[in-house]
């Protein structure tokens, strides 16, 4: 409420501003100069010249051509949705050539483009392929529409000029209202929630309102179709973003979120400098982009939380634009250079050309700044959140991802205190990411498959606990969406010894769920992950860790079964679709389980003094159409009250293919025990082959200055604060 | 017998050389000195001093440490086999940095390393490990003591002249001695084999007669134990290679098998130029470099026909060495620089200064000048054969390999008239290669696995057709031996229709193979490949042809079933090992089979006249220790009297995932008749699209010369030769 306040006042602001002069949404005339400078200069080493050439190719297939403007018929992946896809980004680029070159070819393109859309679109009811309430008119989805409305609002101000007084009048009433009328009219309800897709709405409106000086347009998108503040695209600024740049529904969805945001607000600074957009609640876009960033692995894919697509890197178009946008509102930055640099493509503006000036000078970075670090979520940053604790240089970079956040959402998963990890750019326990084939007609017009909701989103599909084969908050996303996870404390003053401990209570009625993670470096050479997953139950209980490895098995400690037939783990909440490939019950002692991925061993010891049931799962089972991917994953079950899982994942050795050799491919691990548990204080021991690790954790008083002091093996523990981490060299 | 005399004449010039100089078999002083030069020039672009430096990295760690020469216990993978291994890399490393450094560290850590040796090999028996009758003393097996003996007899040349004669004694008496004698004398039977570990035994016997100047040795070497020429290094140059240069083992090997046979006539090249052995049988060396270089894909990896490990790729220490000799004595290859350029190391000998220097001054190309090419079989060159069909250039490349060759020895698979496709650098219908994890101790030592001889060797793991669920020859590799395959016409005059025929009548008693393969490219803008499989038999049979895709499903046009629980497809030859993932019978028109494979989609259609039963199977059952990789196939089946198979593969369209659109992912084939089968004509129908193509095969007159007629669809076709290509633009 304190936050729809402010968007008031910035209102005032906004309505003081003038009418437009063209262009000045996406670039303006001067900058168009600069840029054909460059683009004609003769040094072959600017990524600014080269994505202008590329582009211009391009464009220049289509001069001369009458480019269709199909009545929409298809969905993802088929010919209408492609073509009116393909053609606003034609319009887009177009309109940018026209400005640069000054060449009247390009911005004839657009008009006449434009006038086919201005006959289309008022004769556009409800596409025929729209199978949710967020129906679109040129596409299957409203989302589409918006798409679409943000850059053709973009190449209506790039060609403004060009266009005769009737013929703007034409496309204001023909193209563009039928669509704003649409979204904030029929489809208010959606256009006016705080969610990414509204983000896409908002802008599309407000670019549009810019581009025809429309006030009422302009003040819908900052405010919302009822223009009270309580929707619109500061509410958005206000709402979606914690205060440290974490979006909530998770960085596939924020590489995509930026883009409208980073588009609208450029367009916004442009044509209002005086609203100082950029520094809206302390730069939060800029947050927002450095947080993306972050959650990413070296080889530039987005860690795989909630529904997300895995083949999608820092290298997709919204990053180009929103790096480039970014760079030219909030400095040179080594970090956004380093992508940069990746992307090896510019957008043809400022921020584009003040990069690719950068590159010629500097000396970039092969890797991206990476560092531990954690962000809050919700709105107020009291919602949770993730750590990425992270150790290893370039190459060697190691993440562990832990989530403690809230649903994040419909896109969100029910995977409370799950945790991935990374090594050496390789998903190493990966979290599945979303069942879909984003542009592909033959799955299901490229739509969320149903086996999204039924496995990927499910929490057996997570690296995290699942109690009596059920998911998390029963699978629920309204009941998901009231609760968060809790961060008990954490601690990265030391690189080696990483730690980080979150409470999850509401998952299951009457169960808390806790889990304690340290990530060791250097500990005799090899990285080490302590993972300490309490339970707390009234009864007895079914629960399943499920590691989900990525790799070939190497091999156990344990002795285990593989049946003549495969069978499915279990009837529902994900369980339907595991094959059972192997089964092996343990009880005390530690199992051990390694597996090499690429060129590296790891290995998963975790402690069965409680019985403990594993079971080697795969993918595929009640999967008709083959729309999952054939993997893996060790699951360990204990049937009891309030039982613990005491696990190390160990990172170890190196496999030299070329010379046939590998090193240190046996675990370190000898033995894993819990020297004490009550009330107040855990005492875990992990004994390796040439020392022994001793971790005590308070379980009550947790703040910095309690002291505590417990006796075990003999030997008096004293600390301050939630834990001691101690390594002992073993005798002989 | 022939080349038996040959070799007869060669001893008489080998007899009439002199006692040694040293160094001279890998190196010499004069060269050494140019060594240094390059090792001590300030330019940073040398890819000389760039290896010379890593060596001397990997040396120094040594230098002043008491070098462990453990009693020999453990297998592949554990500590005392890899110690050997690093031991002898050690020694011949040292070697050359004391020659070019003339630095005595180098020589002392050697003559350590020897003396020790020379106490340990007097006292060793047949290896504790060994699974086989070809043991080792040092190794589990013979063939790494042979390659003990290559590089430690090269180590002895190199510090030859730091030795006192006593110390020379020593070494030669203790070390060499206990070691040529076993595998002479105890090993003799394995010695005299015309196999590429023999090649390994007899470079290691050569090298060392030629470094202690025994005369005895290096008559072994040449000719065997006996010294008859019926065995030894010239009966392997003259019996182990086509004429062409194919190696029957397959490329893998052939990879393998290049090093002793290029370090051998290295060192017999240094020491008795007048052998002229480089260009012994026409430049065989040469040729089998090419021929095995042209057996790569893009990526690196060779084709995995027979026994072959898929992470092997060119950049493989073997093929550096290999690479850098060949351009000493063959001269300047730009086809060697490419490969040059990505193993970005040489060795450090005159071919590896040469080659480096080449890359100062060259530019030097992405890839290498792949082509299409046809290589025979059998030392005669009449034992069946590979081609290799290729279209596309750089990036690109798409490679169909056709397999009618002889059984390839011990590490042949049972895979006549297989094929495999690349296309893009990425497997599409792949030979499974072998299992084995060579070097990782928990996988059986690193030896083959069982699952090898059980899956990987067997018919039904292999892109051709198995008869009755029986492998080729019954699996019998004596029995695969005896016969070959046979070409019955190729034509590659054309790039963009490539055709070859092979025919099989071995490989199952009384049934006769036949499969014809076009390579098509740019048929309305896309690549096809028609299969057409026919079988001829007396009775009724189960006939299987198996297409192992890599790749996502997408999409079929006919429907199938998934089962509720997994069951294996079959009980022996390979079958056991395959889960049925789905089913379906078909019975008229064409099957269609689409997926995804990285960024683009491929296509198999199968005419189904004849009942076709289909299966969707996935590799995974009976394997308890997890040792094969889980991937998948489709299988056609149909039973009955000599069915043919006629199939279209096509190669279609793009995913574009960072624009999220999909091109051309459809296939184009409508549909495939056989128009005309007969005794003397076959013609074949594809219609596609937009263009109907026909294909007309003479199944008795395959001369060029021959004429032939025929009328279908109410016209006359006429041609000369084995095949007509036809196509016809579709009406309307």
């Amino acid at each position: 409420m304190c936050r729809t306040l402010v968007s008031f006042l910035l209102l005032l602001v906004f309505v003081t501003s003038n009418a437009q002069t063209h262009p000045s949404l996406f670039l303006n005339k001067s900058e168009a100069k600069l840029f054909l400078q460059e683009a004609n200069q003769n040094k072959v080493n600017s990524v600014f010249k080269n994505s202008f050439n590329d582009t211009k190719k391009e464009v220049d297939e289509w001069i001369g051509k009458d480019v269709d403007v199909p009545f929409p018929v298809d969905p993802a992946g088929g010919y209408t949705h492609d073509k009116h896809k393909s053609n606003y980004m034609l319009m887009f680029n177009a309109g940018v050539l026209y400005n640069i070159t000054g060449e009247s070819k390009y911005a004839l393109l657009v008009k006449n483009m434009l006038l086919k859309y201005a006959v289309l679109n008022p004769t556009l009811k409800k596409h025929p392929q729209a199978t949710s309430t967020f129906a679109g008119h040129l596409f299957w989805q409203s989302l589409n529409d918006a798409n679409w409305m943000v850059y053709t609002g973009l190449a209506y101000d790039l060609v403004y000029n060009y266009l005769s007084v009737s013929e703007r009048k034409q496309i204001e009433v023909g193209a563009f209202k039928p669509e704003v009328d649409y979204l904030t009219i029929d489809m208010k309800e959606w256009y006016d929630r705080l969610h990414n897709h509204s983000v896409w709405a908002c802008a599309g409106v407000g670019i549009i309102g810019l581009a025809t000086n429309n006030k009422n347009y302009i003040d819908m998108a900052l405010y919302g179709s009822d223009k009270n503040g309580k929707a619109g695209f500061i509410a958005q600024l206000d709402n979606l973003f914690s205060p440290d740049g974490y979006y909530t529904e998770g960085p596939y969805y924020v590489r995509y979120a930026i883009l409208p945001y980073m588009l609208f607000a450029n367009a916004l600074e442009k044509s209002n400098p005086q609203m100082k957009i950029f520094e809206h609640r302390n730069n939060i876009l800029q947050k927002a982009l450095n947080t993306c960033l972050q959650q990413t692995n070296i080889n530039g894919s987005f860690f795989p939380l909630n529904d997300a697509l895995k083949e999608k890197d820092f290298t997709s178009n919204e990053l180009v634009t929103a790096i480039d946008i970014a760079r030219n509102y909030y400095g040179n930055d080594t970090g956004l250079l380093t992508f940069a640099k990746k992307q090896n493509r510019v957008s043809l503006d400022k921020g584009g050309l003040l990069i690719s000036n950068s590159l010629k000078l500097s000396k970039v970075n092969n890797y991206f700044p990476y560092k531990s670090l954690e962000s809050k979520d919700g709105v107020l940053g009291n919602e949770g959140g993730i750590s990425i604790l992270r150790n290893g240089k370039g190459e060697n970079l190691s993440s562990l991802i832990y989530k403690y956040a809230s649903q994040g959402l419909g896109h969100g998963h029910f995977d409370r205190l799950g945790i991935n990890v990374f090594d050496k750019g390789n998903e190493i326990l990966q979290d599945y990411g979303s069942a879909r084939f984003i542009g592909i007609e033959q799955k299901y017009g490229g739509r969320y498959l149903n086996e999204n909701t039924q496995y990927a989103a499910q929490t057996i599909a997570h690296n995290t606990i699942v109690m009596d084969e059920t998911s998390h908050f029963g699978g629920d996303t309204e009941l998901g969406q009231k609760y968060h996870a809790n961060k008990l404390f954490s601690d990265f003053t030391n690189n080696n010894i990483q730690v980080v401990s979150a409470i999850e209570e509401n998952a299951y009625k009457g169960t808390q769920l806790k889990r304690t993670l340290l990530f060791l470096d250097s500990i005799d050479g090899r990285k080490y992950i302590i993972d300490f997953f309490t339970t707390n139950t009234s009864s007895t209980h079914q629960f399943d860790l499920p590691f989900h490895y990525k790799g070939q098995v190497l091999s156990t400690n344990f002795k285990y079964t593989t049946p003549k037939t495969l069978n499915i783990l279990g009837k529902h909440d994900g369980y339907q679709f595991l094959w059972k490939e192997g089964e092996a019950i343990q009880n005390g002692g530690i199992a051990q389980f390694s597996f090499l991925n690429n060129d590296k061993f790891y290995t998963i010891s975790t402690l069965t003094t409680d019985t403990t049931n594993i079971y080697l799962t795969r993918i595929g089972a009640n999967d008709p159409s083959f729309n999952l991917r054939s993997e893996t994953s060790i699951v360990f079950r204990k049937t009891k009250q309030s039982p613990s899982f005491f696990s190390v994942i160990e990172m170890h050795g190196f496999y030299d293919t070329r010379n046939e050799f590998s090193y240190n491919s046996y675990s370190n691990v000898k033995d894993l025990k819990i020297l004490k548990q009550d009330t107040d204080i855990t005492v875990l021991q992990v004994v390796l082959n040439n020392s022994t690790l001793l971790i005590a954790l308070a379980n009550k008083n947790i703040d910095n200055n309690t002291s505590h002091e417990v006796v075990v093996l003999n030997e008096k523990l004293n600390w301050e604060g939630p834990y001691l981490f101690k390594k002992i060299k073993n005798q002989n």
